[in-house]
């Protein structure tokens, strides 16, 4: 079931970003958009359109669009100027293949390639509803969403705050990883034409699952292996990053992380949902392993 | 006339624009936006406009989005992985002053912040405009637009060729500047509800237009000075950029100039536009100047 969505996002990906000429550009926004990921956004989208009764057919650009915006915040976030990455999902990262000056257009091309793949391809849509998914996009996109939260996660690391530190986590958590959890499930909402109350008790979870998701990931930075994550192990760390873990300390991350996951199966059991639950039960059981 | 559209569009801009939290990246957005320029994209938007009979308020978040957008390519085309250049309308560059991290992330804000302002902004106009006005905002901001001008004017400097060097530069011309004036010229078409013909029209209009702005550009950058300009002159030169007087000479590059000039008047003077008249009357005296 996850193995066929992804590979469902995957030929939809490859499929909808076709390289043409200058073919550099294409070529670069294609070779990180290809790594082998989890997919994880756009399932989200399409598994939440599923349990509201709608066909996952009419929410392909979406999502796809959604892992183009992903994608595109890694590879900017993996600039020199940022947090200096060599390597992304196991490969090396786009500057490295490419050079700095394609990788920082290549994210810019993706940017915008995504909302127009979802106007030039949801031929199912009306112009309303992909007008409000634009509008979800661009506010999680941009200095509201992402780029709030990679700000502040840069000037963290340099000890800048604003605000304390507990609530400059909590900015970081919902700003840099849940923005895009939310994303998917909204736009999902708006396609199934869901109510209100479904709509909030769904972002709900979105927001739970984000926090769940960046506190196993800092967990992971100082707990797991380059060959299990893909990527660069113990950064946060050696870049001081203000991390749950740097903040509470593992154990009480692990502990909270595992609320999280609770949380988040009591809101969403009653959707009877396999591949929320298998992700859910991914991070609970190599958490368990850990405790 | 033009003084009060450019104070106009500025403080629209300011007031599109408020700085909140985390204040760094609204700052950063803020400072190249605020720096002092001719607004010449906006003005084309809303001058169209008004010489088609619409109200000027009306295209106001779409011309400042557009300018958005210019200043977005502005910041990164200037960071020194792309031209390095220290100064943009006579100021410090934006990595100069709040560093590359925060210029790669404004420029990314405002590149999603402009359509969110069109949608946000835009009360006058139908859900069937916004988007299309979005459509071609999303066309000429990414791959097919500036960001493919912009790649293949790199690799020119490194004298890597897909193309022949005059088709190349034509699309260079096409895709890095004459993209953002079609930009402002068709959207206006879109509020005033145009018929075909004369969005036609006026979008060939645009298209010389833009190429003679980008050939008036490329002389300026050998015969003018820093001060005019406000920017570093004799760059393309040094970086062997790909430019229409480096292939034909700066002669040939003034009088396909002045013939551009010409054909754009036979165009647009039925429309009876002082201010268009003002853009092409300025070019055609600064180069007259000096032949």
């Amino acid at each position: 079931m996850m193995e066929e969505l992804i590979n469902l996002v995957n030929k939809k990906l490859d499929e909808y970003l076709e390289i043409k000429y200058p073919k550099t550009i294409f070529e670069s926004m294609k070779y990180t958009l290809s790594l082998k990921g989890k997919r994880l956004r756009p399932i989200m989208c399409l598994e939440t359109l599923r349990m509201l009764g709608g066909k996952i057919e009419t929410a392909l650009p979406t999502a796809c669009a959604i892992e183009m915006l992903h994608v595109q915040s890694l590879i900017h976030d993996d600039l020199p100027c940022m947090d200096n990455d060599d390597y992304r999902r196991g490969q090396l990262s786009n500057h490295k293949v490419y050079g700095e000056a394609a990788a920082v257009l290549a994210g810019d091309a993706l940017l915008t390639y995504a909302p127009q793949t979802i106007i030039e391809k949801s031929t199912d849509l009306t112009s309303e509803q992909i007008l409000k998914i634009i509008h979800e996009y661009t506010k999680a996109a941009g200095v509201y969403g992402l780029i709030g939260g990679q700000i502040v996660d840069i000037e963290s690391e340099k000890q800048q705050f604003e605000k304390n530190k507990e609530e400059t986590l909590a900015y970081i958590h919902i700003h840099k990883t849940a923005v895009l959890f939310r994303l998917a499930i909204k736009t999902a909402c708006i396609i199934a034409n869901a109510n209100d109350d479904t709509t909030l008790e769904l972002d709900g979870f979105a927001l739970k699952f984000g926090e769940a998701f960046q506190i196993y990931d800092d967990i992971m930075d100082e707990i797991s292996t380059f060959e299990e994550m893909g990527k660069t192990i113990g950064k946060d760390k050696q870049a001081k990053k203000l991390t749950y873990t740097s903040l509470y300390g593992v154990e009480k991350a692990i502990n909270k992380c595992l609320v999280l996951i609770k949380e988040c199966h009591d809101i969403i059991d009653k959707y009877g949902s396999e591949i929320f639950n298998e992700f859910l039960g991914k991070i609970e059981k190599r958490l368990n392993t850990r405790k």
